[in-house]
């Protein structure tokens, strides 16, 4: 079955699908029965290109490798009078499934949550990497893609493409969850990495981390801890039955651990980790992000560098545990892909 | 939508499905449209009963907690002038699932095959916790449930309710998987535990297992590496397209690993695991099990007690751990409710 996808936004998660797509067309047509015709393509920066036969991927790649705006693609319906905006784009293209890729702002949640209720509405699936809409309208958003039957997917927004909510709903759907934690910042975990196996001061691993790309030049989001933060709120309400927002907690980083704590952990035995946690109290959920001592046991304490991780506490299963890449552009643009299969699986056959 | 099920065995993964499904009935009902309805139950040592409208499973495992046949079960369709045998019994009764849950008998694979083909061919769905007859008869029971429109599934087989197929299916597909490495028997990784952290002898663990229950009276199975070799060949076969049988592979298991051997490694920084493994290779796979000195870098490495993990190396994902229960009542109980409930969102809507 054949997909038309629209995709908002073309940065480094766009061109991680857009990438996969070509590699793994044929092999995900034989062995699936899925097929992707990308049809549209809009980005803040770059413009916007809609081609109803379908886009070229090597030729729209080579174009955004070069540095040039969408309407550099030959044939594509541009240039025209003046370029389409990302709402009437969403509206007017056929496309079944709208991939939304764009920055997230989790103190708004848009323009990516307007993007999402107009294909919605206008009878697309939806699928995001976007923490802001998962974490601000998780509850609305899913209301109106169930009225529209229509998908409202995010795998992406925790660990990129590591499974957690597809991992959920496929393999451990039947348990009540009593509490999920998790390191679910690759950052913060990399530099308490480096604190810890090359002792580090916490600058150093910070200014190395953002050398390698890891960290922004703002490093506040990450490691004061509201990256993780916006995760913990998604997993609560979409795992945990909570209605919370971000603004209703306040996270703890890691900016005030010193190598000497993290030195003095390891003599004792233990590992400090920023650790996401909810767990399921009376009246709701007990949420939050703090650095945390774990012990080496603990198989959190295992996950280095700039992994990933979530265990869930279960009521059948006790505690299961995933661990992977949390980020990365084939790692995330796998993430959009993943659940477009899923979409396959409810909805192709 | 309600299931007809159809019980073969009804040890301990059978009684223990029964709790889940008493337990969660209504929840399962309510949040995933799931309703199952227990109409049979045949076991080669309590006898068969077939309750068309249902049985009252509170009941039954009453009868089976004082240790009475399956006859002793008020308004069945028993005593009857003779037992009804397994094969007739899945032919006879109206299941829309068949739940084989009988001893693995790793060289044949019977009787559970024999029941697997027959319900397969008599249109039913088939649930597997029997390693048997997915270790020695996967692609032609797989091309046998395809023909038949019906479903074979075998979460149970490998990490009991820790989901690995399930895992693959519905967060990891759209990847090759260039390797898969796991802890897959919890006996030997007991053994190794109490080993390294108590500083026991192996026979002496070995025994505490023994006292535990976590290994049988005769734990040639578990030590000497046929258990984890079985789930090696299942894994192999489903998820790098092998064709092989426990019989093509030697395991080398623990029992020549000493006290001297595990804390000499642990001086290194190193744990001994047994570890089963299965890259692809030109002509096919690579597979074994054998102890291995594993770095404790390693996310195989934290893994301790009776936990199992797999590590899958995928072409897009890179490395993706997942660990938790690899036994249990409840635990292997609920791979075959997980098993129905993939059937359920597949067949079921």
């Amino acid at each position: 079955m054949e997909y038309k996808i629209g995709m908002i936004g073309c940065g480094t998660v766009g061109r991680g699908l857009m990438e996969i797509l070509l590699a793994k067309g044929q092999a995900l047509k034989d062995s699936l029965g899925f097929e992707a015709r990308v049809v549209a393509v809009t980005d803040k920066l770059k413009g916007s290109l809609l081609v109803p036969e379908g886009i070229d991927l090597n030729k729209i790649l080579a174009i955004l490798a070069e540095g040039r705006a969408l309407d550099a693609y030959p044939g594509g319906q541009g240039p025209q009078s003046r370029p389409l905006l990302p709402l009437e784009m969403i509206e007017t293209c056929e496309a079944d499934i709208i991939a939304e890729m764009t920055y997230t702002d989790i103190k708004t949640g848009e323009p990516a949550t307007g993007y999402i209720e107009k294909a919605l509405r206008s009878g697309k699936h939806v699928v995001t990497s976007n923490k802001g809409p998962a974490a601000l309208h998780y509850h609305a958003l899913r209301k109106l893609a169930e009225q529209n039957n229509r998908a409202f997917r995010f795998e992406g927004t925790v660990m990129s493409g590591t499974p957690v909510f597809g991992l959920f709903e496929c393999g451990l759907s039947g348990n009540e969850v009593r509490e999920i934690r998790g390191i679910l910042n690759g950052t913060t975990n990399f530099i308490l990495t480096k604190m810890e196996e090359d002792g580090m001061e916490y600058a150093d691993a910070l200014k190395l981390a953002q050398t390698l790309g890891y960290a922004e030049a703002d490093p506040t989001a990450d490691v004061e801890g509201f990256d993780a933060l916006a995760k913990v709120v998604i997993l609560s309400n979409v795992l945990l039955g909570a209605s919370i927002k971000p603004a209703d907690l306040r996270p703890e980083g890691i900016s005030r651990i010193s190598r000497a704590d993290v030195l003095q952990a390891k003599k004792e035995g233990y590992r400090y980790k920023l650790i996401g946690f909810s767990r399921r109290v009376s009246n709701g959920v007990e949420a939050g992000v703090s650095p945390q001592k774990v012990p080496l046991s603990d198989p959190l304490a295992g996950v280095m560098g700039a992994h990933n991780a979530l265990t869930f506490d279960l009521d059948l299963m006790g505690k299961v545990t995933i661990s992977g890449p949390g980020a990365g552009k084939t790692e995330t643009g796998f993430s959009i892909l993943s659940d477009m299969l899923a979409i396959h699986r409810r909805f192709g056959r």
